[in-house]
């Protein structure tokens, strides 16, 4: 895995929010760069595609893309290729996000082709099982999300610490070395202490930061938490 | 439509080649330019989402995104959003490639969405009755492009006038100013010629350009034979 | 178009519901054919697959699938063929339903193959412009229904009176042939009768009747009001 | 797991073939079903949804589905309801082919359906690392095929024996109980012996039996191959 990928780890998706496209998307990425070079804890972006290769320009902080798809080179117009992502500037990619769910060999093919790109792949999953069996294809890091509370603000690691801890059990069952990552309603600097004191190595968040009044001082806000 | 779309046009589609990805996208968008700047002939390219923002940059011909998604900005992740291709550069998107199908309803929805977005919608169909069916919605463009023909070198123009014929005569019958472009195998320029010569306003390539030993000197036989 | 399909026509789609499976879609399918016995209205039946066999040999009134696939006889594990769809004893089948929507150019498909079938062909559209692009298909039915309004007992026809008689309309301008349903919130004798009184030649009809406390009562009372 | 499925087993998928289509459903199954008599090796059959239920009163051997979806009793047209397959006499289900492949979380659902309305799962999965994966989800059967060797006539167990090897360990790793099968490219007695060798407990297999000229001579013959 490439080396840019330290943890704990805050990982924010960006997502196809407002606050988050663009001009805002270079700006927001710019503020989760600040947030790491003042706490020294890693924090990385996930803009969407149109927008990477400028966030990827404008930050030192690791860029990844929302999604590639199981393809190699060809002909298959309007698809992500791994190879494009990776000179956009991308060190990885999400893969299965529950809003953009894949076929299980599409996810093995993807991981596969990540790989061979040295792209780190960081794959969703939605429950403990999928969880395990993600762990199974040998992604480089997992992220349990449990769909119900994606965009609440009730973060998993307080609502269902059990799914948590149930996940990292039979992850590590198969598979010792992935990193374990959780999200889902990740709103508050506790919620990121309570995710790293469960065990995980970091949280996948989205609207807890892009829609936050001020992103910057929550992505402090956890980062300083993270640090503890 | 953007002041920017004027036929007889040449669009040529990137799709998710080797030969037009990253650093040579932006190289083969510019021996587009240099044919533009040359001939006069309109020519529009469509690279991968990846690309848009740095090719949009470095040439001043149109820029088209590959696909959009029939979102509207929020939480979705992996998605494509027209908000996100405009702001990077393009000018409009291809909508339902044959290598990328769509919903009948995303259809409509994103030909609406690029409409308030101001972005110039190319639609492809497959046979003349999606073609007038797609005409229904009242795009920008069609683009009718026989998928049994992609890639094969054996141009729709001169192996099936008859669909394109049949496709301009269809079409009309439901709407008078949607631009119409046909596709698939065109190689040479007596091709473009025998396309335009049909009744069509342009053709959507890639392959054809894409994959040429020499694409500035194929897409410059386009624009000549375009010119006459 | 098979000589069974007479309207007005009143058409249960009994979708995936506990009240519609198994011994219950054939005990529901035989209320339906004595509201027909009784009132000589056109009645139609659409169980799940599993069920048409049992359901077509139950009753003498028209049973359709509720999806076929865009695929001839071959390898396809776990699609529905039309053969099969016709020797169970369907005369037609539903297309392209809001709860299980298709592209467009398997829409094309699924109607050429089902007219070589002799299975009628019911499409459903979720606005007038997407019935337009429908009716340049030439299916034999067209069905509109707004999806924001299933299942909720709001009647298109009498909510939306506007999007049926604007659909008939863009309708008629490209197909003088295609029958004309409208469905979506139909839970009254009123609502058909709005329908039929808008210029529909009758009602696509789910939950009305199939959640109905006495779905005999309001299917006799749904032909009821067509009969006037 | 239901009583009925007893191992070793050969598992006869109709897909969409012509030769296993409707009332030749029902002959193809009888003959199966001869042969289970004769030789008391299991023998089950998976038809097209819309022959299910006349498969099922036609013969005493496990009748299973080709397909169900991830979806509870409601408003779903032209899906797939588990209750619906069992009331038409399935004891189980294919879930997850090469030709009708799902998402990892669909899967994950399927099987929990699946179990609830006590139908054998049968996951097929197409290499070794997807198997393990699925085997992770704890279905009742895992069928192993390599999707490229599928109609192929080329046994999967003679070309790639180590595929099944390896795939057998892999899944023993997470899951001790699981039944293991294996399919693609089965065409003779010996392949369903080594198949059984290698240690697998049975086949599944498709073009092999429907599209052979005396399905029950084949069918015969890799009963007493399974005998040995």
């Amino acid at each position: 895995m490439s080396g840019k990928f330290v943890t704990p780890i805050i990982v924010v998706n960006f997502k196809t929010y407002t606050e988050a496209t663009g001009k805002r998307a270079v700006e927001l990425a710019q503020k989760c760069d600040k947030v790491h070079r003042e706490t020294k804890i890693p924090v990385a972006v996930a803009p969407q595609l149109a927008d990477l290769a400028r966030v990827a320009e404008a930050v030192s902080i690791p860029v990844f893309a929302q999604h590639t798809d199981s393809i190699r080179p060809g002909g298959y117009t309007g698809h992500v290729l791994a190879e494009s992502v990776r000179e956009a500037g991308a060190i990885g990619t999400l893969i299965n996000h529950s809003e953009r769910q894949l076929k299980l060999s599409d996810i093995d093919q993807i991981i596969r082709i990540a790989r061979e790109n040295r792209l780190v792949s960081i794959v969703c999953a939605n429950n403990p099982s999928t969880s395990m069996a993600v762990a199974s294809l040998n992604p480089d890091v997992i992220a349990i999300e449990p769909p119900e509370l994606i965009g609440t603000g009730i973060p998993v690691s307080k609502a269902q610490p059990e799914v948590i801890t149930g996940t990292i059990k039979l992850v590590r069952e198969v598979n010792k070395k992935v990193v374990i990552l959780c999200g889902a309603g990740i709103s508050h600097g506790e919620d990121v202490a309570a995710a790293l004191k469960l065990g995980t190595q970091g949280v996948l968040v989205a609207s807890g930061i892009v829609k936050a009044k001020d992103p910057y001082i929550v992505t402090r806000e956890f980062a300083d938490a993270a640090k503890k």
